[in-house]
């Protein structure tokens, strides 16, 4: 992704070889800080405060924390500290913890003079690897958008929930990446950016990354997706998701059920971009995906910049009223028109999964 | 309404006999304030800033406006003058708009020097009769909350968008009306109160007067109330309407379809509540309502509350992008289960509207 032209991942190695440099995406949109991890008390703060977030970006940065541990003291027991608060960071991450477990393993392998270095190898492989899915994601995808780009004039207008972008990714992100790809081919786009409260990461986040690609986009509340499709100004809904179960159930962001629903109702396409390491084979239904209940101040409290330039918090809530904030939400399969992966799009069904992932039948 | 155990509408007569009181809403919920208007500019500044907003609240208000007016100067010419700048404070509100032909037709059959008091008189009809609407719809709409609550243990879980409540009238309110009422016979009640973006009338108006009739509520992001419903967390939906066609459409806050498409999902019934005025007999097909657009602003700044106690917008949006703000969207009659009339409850259909306005017919 390149910002203000000059291209960047969302987390790499410096150049002095071994500090672990970031995008604090806590200070996006207002503010573009690059901020550096040097210990692995650094990097549990970045998970745990929210200054990288999104599944892949999140694993990615735990392999790096590992190898920054690791330079103090490689030794099993160190290993095992250091993998255990990674994942307590962010207790309901599945990617996280998934991440650390494999990196552990591999690294438990070897001799301990060895680690670090392998710890600095894996992170690299698992950052180039993530890469690699959300391009093979864009490459499928944007054949849908230059489907739909044939068949009519004016721009393609694109509804996007949440931020499911590169920088929720290492780059190009995953319902973005086909976006980024059409209009690297000069097709002309238009996006719909669904705020998503409570954490507007879309206003925040997908717009900021949308404005730096240079494609055009519209934020709107989350409540507009249905008077749009109702008036024939989207032509496609592409949405991430944080985890896909092995019959095509999609949870993601809470109100992407919502946005399913309209485009069902009023005929428009409505597709799932997400890498393969996230569909969870052993689940079938996504009734069954337990719903993550965040905290309340996240609805009360919503910052953002005051007009004389500084950060700040406001409360929206009538003083004494509750709030209750869940996370997901789970769009049935029958909703999804289809599943943007890395090897290909397929029907969101237990059949088109094992079409693209036959390995994972029986 | 009681605000802090003290009995108030929406809108009064000063005691001084010709400044009118209201209660400026864009305050709430943080601070409680009466504004008084006392020129027809401080009535359009009211109507259009929204310090009074909700249709039968609006139409009252412009009656006292054509009443402020008329002190300064009551001919042919002022009063048209005034009325035409009093409908294009809100564009969309089509009771506004009857509201002002109304009195404008009942005041030029008088001779001038008895249209002002005239007009603050049919003011304080209109105010009145909107209350007895409002009662109205409550007797009714409670028989619904008492059929749902004889069928099952616990409180009746009941979803609403937007404000339809006491603010948005004169007082009880349309959509809450019937909350209020099961609230005063001592049924056990739980409302789910949408946020709704961007003015958030949700999480500060409803919410306020739900909490000072101490009605049990929980505020929700807009997001969220797909996830109640597929969870079996929601019994009914009641929602207000700023116009109804004559065919059943709804045209209400932006959000209230994505709610309808959700309850129809999920067998959930989805009431509509709104006074016979408010039914738009000239038009047939709710896809042929315009839906206003509102200032970009409303979308990017969000007003509340800092941590110090001040009252601030803070700026939520990427810098250089753009936004759409629709206030409206239209729910179709096949996705609502009942209209709550002051007559009735009655099908969404002309059928259904035609037997309980039967004047209406031909």
């Amino acid at each position: 992704m390149k910002i203000d032209g000059k291209p960047y991942r969302t987390i790499w190695l410096n150049d002095d070889g071994w500090g672990v440099d970031i995008i604090d995406q806590t200070r996006l949109p207002h503010e573009f800080i690059v901020a550096r991890l040097e210990t692995l008390e650094d990097t549990i703060y970045a998970i745990g405060d929210m200054q990288v977030r999104g599944a892949p970006l999140i694993g990615v940065t735990a392999a790096y924390g590992i190898a920054l541990a690791l330079r103090t003291d490689a030794g099993d027991q160190a290993l095992a500290a250091a993998c255990d608060k990674l994942v307590a960071a962010r207790p309901t991450a599945v990617n996280l913890a998934w991440a650390v477990k494999f990196v552990r393993a591999q690294l438990l392998r070897l001799p301990e003079g060895d680690r670090a270095s392998a710890a600095y190898q894996l992170a690299a492989e698992m950052a180039d690897e993530d890469a690699e899915i959300c391009r093979s994601i864009g490459r499928y995808g944007v054949k849908i958008l230059e489907s739909i780009a044939s068949k009519k004039t004016g721009p393609v207008n694109i509804l996007t929930h949440c931020n499911a972008g590169a920088l929720a990714t290492v780059e190009w992100g995953t319902a973005t990446a086909p976006i980024y790809m059409a209009q690297a081919k000069g097709m002309k786009l238009h996006v719909w950016v669904d705020e998503t409260r409570p954490r507007n990461q879309g206003a925040a986040l997908t717009a900021y990354e949308l404005g730096q690609a240079g494609v055009e986009h519209t934020v709107i509340v989350d409540n507009v997706g249905g008077h749009l499709m109702q008036n024939d100004m989207v032509d496609l809904c592409i949405v991430g998701t944080d985890r896909t179960t092995a019959s095509g159930d999609v949870c993601n962001k809470i109100g992407t059920y919502l946005k399913a629903l309209a485009a069902h109702d009023n005929g428009v396409p409505f597709y799932v971009a997400l890498p393969g390491p996230t569909i969870d084979w052993n689940l079938e239904n996504g009734a069954d995906i337990p719903i993550e209940q965040r905290p309340g101040d996240e609805v009360k409290y919503l910052a953002g910049r005051t007009r004389d330039g500084k950060m700040e918090a406001v409360d929206i809530l009538a003083p004494g009223s509750s709030v209750a904030n869940y996370a997901f939400d789970v769009t049935p399969a029958k909703y999804i028109t289809g599943l943007i992966t890395e090897r290909g799009v397929c029907a969101a069904s237990k059949k088109g999964l094992l079409g693209l992932y036959p390995e994972q039948a029986g």
